[in-house]
Order: C-alpha cells, then structure tokens, then sequence
C-alpha cells in the first residue's frame, strides 16, 4: 500500500494511491483513518512532504565506499562507525517530490545528491529488540540528503552543509510491506545513472538503528529515520533533475535552481 | 507578560500568568488568540512544555568558561568557536517544569545540568539582519541541556548523551520583552547555588545567532534556540532537585531520579 499526503484545491488530506488514481481517507496512517469515496487522479494533485516528522533522525554515515569515498577526499583513512550513533537533520529544510532544491547564492559548487530509504515510524515505541524493531515501522520514502561539501568540511555543526531551506527533498510517498535490507537504489542526474547500490549493503541495517535509538529514546509516530547513502557523489547545477528511485517505492524527482 | 501552556482538568490552552493565577486565552500566542473570561489559580494547572519546536536548535558551546572548563577535562586546548554554527536537539527529550529528569540505567554518573536561556520564535523569518533579529522573537523561557559526559566523549554524535528522553527540561513559561544581552543566570543543586553567570558573557549572542542562521534557514512560529551555558557544571543523582533561575523569566525546576 502507498500512502501519500495532498493538496486538492483548500484541502490537505492523506490517501491512499492505487495505480494513476489517489483515494482520499479521513484521519492518517499514524492514529485511525477511513477510506472514503473521493478520488482524484494522480496527475492532477500536488504531492506533499508525506509527514512532518516530530523528530528527523539521519544515521549519516551508514555505507562503506561512501565512507571510503569520503575519506579520500579530504584526505583522511576511512573510518568506519564501529556504532549505529543517530544524527538529526532539520524539518525546515523539507520538500515535497517535484519541488525545486535551491542552492544558496555563496555555495562553492560543491552541491550534491545522497539518495537515501527513509523508515517512517508508525507507533510509539520503546526498549524494542533487533528483532522486534520494525514492528513500529508504518512504512518507507525515499530522501535526498542534499550536502553543499565546502560547509561540511569548514562548520563546526552540518547545520547549512545538510539543513538548509530546500535540502532536504523526501517523498513521493510512504510504500508498505517492504523488506528493508534488500531494496534497489538507482540515482540519475538528469538522466543518467550515476549510482545505483542495494540497501543490504547497509553497515547498520533499519532494525539496529532502531533497537539501539529505543534504547534511550522514544520514537514517535511520524518520525522519520533516513538510512544513508553509498558511494561516490557529484554536484548538482542549475537546470539539473535530480532523481532517486527506490524498487517498491517510487521516483522522488526534484528540479536544481540557483537561488535569486 | 508571560505566556503559559497548561492542562485544566482534560483542557490543552496556552494562557497568560498574572501574578497567582493563569488567565485562559484562546488559540495560542504563535497565531492570533483572545483572552477568556476563564482564569485558574497557578498552582492548581499543570504547566507543560510551553511548545513543541518545529525545529529545535540549540547554539552547544557558546560561553569562554565552559569551553575553557570542558577543554581541560578531556586535557584539549580551549577551541574558542569563531562563527555562530548552530546544532539541533530533539523533540523526544522534552519535559515541562516539575518534571521528572531521568538516569538511564547504564549511566556512568557523569550526569550534568546546563542551565540556559531559551529564545522562542515567533514570526516566520529569513535573512534577517543582526539589527532586526529580535523582532521575530515571541520571547523567552529557560532550558536545561542535561548532559552524559561519558557517551559525549564516546559517541560520535550527541543522539544519546544530550537527547535521551527526559533530558531537556524546557518551561516555565514564555516571558516577553526582555533584553538577552543582560540576564542573571543561577543554578541551584538540591538548594546550594553552584553557578551564576550574566548571558551578556555569551560569545556570539542571539541576535548574531538568528541573524547567521536565517541566511540560509528559515525560522518558523514555535522554533526554539537554545543559547548554551557557561563555567563548569557537576554531576546529578537521584534525590537532586535542580533549578535553573533567569531574571525575568522564572525559575525552571526539575527532580531527578534513577530508571527503574
């Protein structure tokens, strides 16, 4: 099942998208909701952020040759967590599938892409074992972590490197019933593939990121864990169409405008 | 004038606190409200987290004592910040004055207090220039960023040591026109005041802080921007009542106690 989150005309609703078409529920996936009779086209509603999360948790560095790759060009040995240590990023910098990322007017062209599987929490949810962890998962999107590398080398924090309004495309929607530890990812920079990796290849997987949060932490509905990303990455310029497809979930398609 | 959340009886409302008793307003001072006819003596309303941040910002170390006191326990040299690089903390952690602030179990006792001024945004914001940076400010209140000292220097990220739940007090209330630049800072363990500092002494203040931060970001009603702590801080255990006091605002008073 995918749950989306839309505008039609005034009104925001969740639905539930079945082949070209959206069916409109009342209520949410995350408390009690009911389908109703109204339907839209796919094509003719505005796709929104499917959730606002209360907290936005990032494992970063979760890949080894992103790890590599990153290591190599600053200069540095790898340095593979030996812990799954959660990051945050920030709810300002969201955007819905199909909006424009904006690169900020003083970005040094170091702009780019890290495609990425979002958990998106469905439950309240403490103390869960590895093997109980995904139990509070609603389901998965897919994000777009986008970095401006010049900041995230100089900063003292990631955040305007990875927080920045606009840098933070996720969406198109929320697919369910998936297994997360073996799901494909292709990006393509307007057109072409420049990445593509499984997320089995994952240092520490969806569930172990979990147990270990709830471990002190309480996760919440609407939560949302983005996984990382593998390998190398390329800048982004204006006029560019940035893409990350994930099997079983969809394209989240965003477009590359310089800021005015 | 301070503005207030609290639960009545099964009612949510912000109010505003007059002297003993809290007069009920209706919507919330991040919108547009009205003053009821209703009011409750203070002490008989349970205040809660005076709001839930969209985004929850906090400036990490911003005072000369505490980096210089910080520096000298893990034996580095003082890195005195030279921009206003702000970091995130998290919505799962928050608890309202009187709350109680918990020990997780694998704690290794190096459980700390910060005490800090809190800015509470207002007004939706960007580029707004170092002179104009208040004025998307609604007001203040008073946080503690209580803090594992161990799974600080272990960890890679802060995710645990400064965002376990519970471990960001955050209240009284919201307390309106005040200058940031001269407020008196104390803090009391279990009665015994153990710091006092000005936030005058800060090295980059809030004004500089919202001024960096909406070049690139955009400040919504309900963000939060905590502005760090000064000098040393010292362990807490169970059975400690701590209170952070800020002249204007109020007092911030929480118990601490042991995970069962």
């Amino acid at each position: 099942m995918k749950w989306c989150r839309f505008r039609a005309g005034r009104k925001v609703r969740y639905g539930i998208v079945e082949e070209d078409r959206v069916v409109e529920v009342s209520g949410s996936p995350f408390e009690s909701c009911t389908v109703t009779s109204t339907s839209y086209p796919l094509s003719e509603v505005k796709l929104l952020v499917p959730v606002t999360p209360p907290t936005f948790y990032a494992a970063g560095i979760n890949y080894p040759e992103h790890i590599t790759w990153a290591a190599q060009r600053v200069g540095t040995q790898p340095n593979i967590p030996k812990k799954a240590d959660v990051g945050y990023r920030a709810v300002n910098a969201l955007i819905a599938h199909e909006e424009n990322i904006i690169i900020p007017r003083d970005s040094s062209g170091e702009f780019q892409y890290e495609g990425e599987l979002v958990a998106v929490i469905g439950k309240k949810a403490k103390h869960l074992s590895k093997e109980e962890a995904l139990s509070c998962v609603l389901g998965y999107t897919i994000g777009n972590d986008v970095s401006e590398r010049s900041w995230q080398r100089q900063d003292r924090t990631l955040w305007r490197a990875k927080n920045s309004d606009t840098f933070k495309p996720m969406g198109p929607w929320i697919a369910t019933d998936l297994d997360p530890t073996n799901l494909e990812t292709t990006i393509r920079l307007s057109g072409k593939v420049v990445s593509q990796f499984n997320t089995g290849t994952m240092i520490f997987n969806t569930a172990t990121y979990i147990s270990e949060i709830t471990k002190y932490i309480t996760l919440y509905p609407g939560d949302v864990l983005w996984m990382g990303t593998e390998g190398a990455t390329q800048n982004m310029k204006p006029g560019d169409v940035i893409e990350i497809e994930i099997s079983g979930i969809g394209t989240l398609r965003n477009y590359v405008v310089g800021e005015e």
